[in-house]
């Protein structure tokens, strides 16, 4: 069944889709089929503990704003307004929490190109050499040297979910979306750990060149 | 060889990527391989005479800024603001020649929700029960009851590549992109007639979902 959407909801930093229909037969683990959710992530950031209190202000931290759907991690209140080398700017990119050891700003290439920002597609903090912005807060401007990246769509899952499909952390899957504009995302990267939900994170250029809020069957595959 | 893109014209209509790998033997029809040229179509609007004079004043028809890959086809010098029904708005949206008997405005998803509009998916010139919008020149304003849509992916073709694919005109085939962010955008309409040169059409979000502009293959199939 579609999932249903409100269209006047989708500033809201994730859209979750769960469909959860599973392909091929389990190759080991457990014997029930997990259930899977897609999630399309919207622009947003990530920041130090220094770049907060730069941005926010002396002796700030983030404040919780929605739990994701990944235990420990949520969407903060905090926002940054994004410029880019033309002068162009995002004026109000979400912040993601917890604090990291780096500071990264993870835009779909729609977002890019209106910013005029190439941004390479990275793993999550693979930042090193990818294109810098400009951060202004209420409190302070941060200027980044790199950390502006598309982030390469990927599956998170725990060692039973990998033994389940037959994949280890670093493997590549799948994912065929079904519906009015059926697509198959190739090569998304399996990032296994203990502790992970299952859950497939795409951007919004991918969720809405699939049309993911309209799909009709989900399937990930080796 | 990849296309290069200067990320700082992405403003144009139309990017266009050229690599022209097909799959298959041909089924009939010449022997040589065609040439296969993927557009990427920015948001856009086609217009009556009727709101052209409108929008623009007394008289006054579309001035071609550049042809388009289609003869005959081509990006007009006029735009448009496009406003949506919660008074959000894209400033300049690009108006395409010639003139239709119906208007109509194709936004990618990632647009439309920008707007809050709910735009479906159709074949260009079915826009029956789309959504409205209010369209603002500078010498007047015309509300569209409905009109707005996303176009549907789809392959422009004459008899010729028709029976060199071995489909025929409302057939739907497969596009596979393969580079950094390799996709298969399933369904693609068949539009074939006498005179089309051979041309994907994609919208932003399903080029940028691809990263089309640094795709090393491309491969249409049935």
């Amino acid at each position: 069944m579609p999932a249903t959407l409100d269209r006047a909801t989708v500033e809201q930093i994730v859209r979750e889709v769960v469909l959860g229909a599973l392909s091929g037969s389990p190759t080991n683990g457990p014997s029930t089929t997990p259930e899977l959710v897609v999630s399309i992530s919207a622009r947003h950031l990530h920041l130090t503990d220094e770049h907060v209190e730069t941005l926010f202000g002396r002796g700030r931290t983030l404040t919780v704003q929605k739990p994701l759907f990944q235990d420990g991690f949520f969407a903060a209140e905090e926002t940054v307004m994004v410029v880019g080398p033309r002068r162009r700017m995002l004026p109000a990119v979400r912040v993601l929490g917890p604090t990291r050891p780096y500071s990264q700003v993870e835009l779909a290439f729609t977002d890019a190109i209106s910013l005029g920002i190439d941004a390479p597609v990275r793993a999550s903090g693979d930042i090193r050499g990818s294109a810098g912005c400009v951060l202004v807060g209420p409190a302070g401007v941060v200027e980044l040297t790199e950390g502006v990246i598309r982030a390469e769509r990927h599956v998170h899952m725990n060692q039973d979910h990998a033994a389940w499909y037959g994949v280890k952390n670093g493997d590549r899957m799948n994912l065929r979306i079904q519906g009015t504009c059926s697509v198959v995302l190739e090569d998304l990267l399996v990032r296994a750990d203990k502790t992970s939900k299952l859950e497939v994170h795409l951007d919004t250029d991918e969720g809405n060149a699939a049309d993911l809020d309209h799909a009709t069957r989900i399937e990930l595959f080796k």
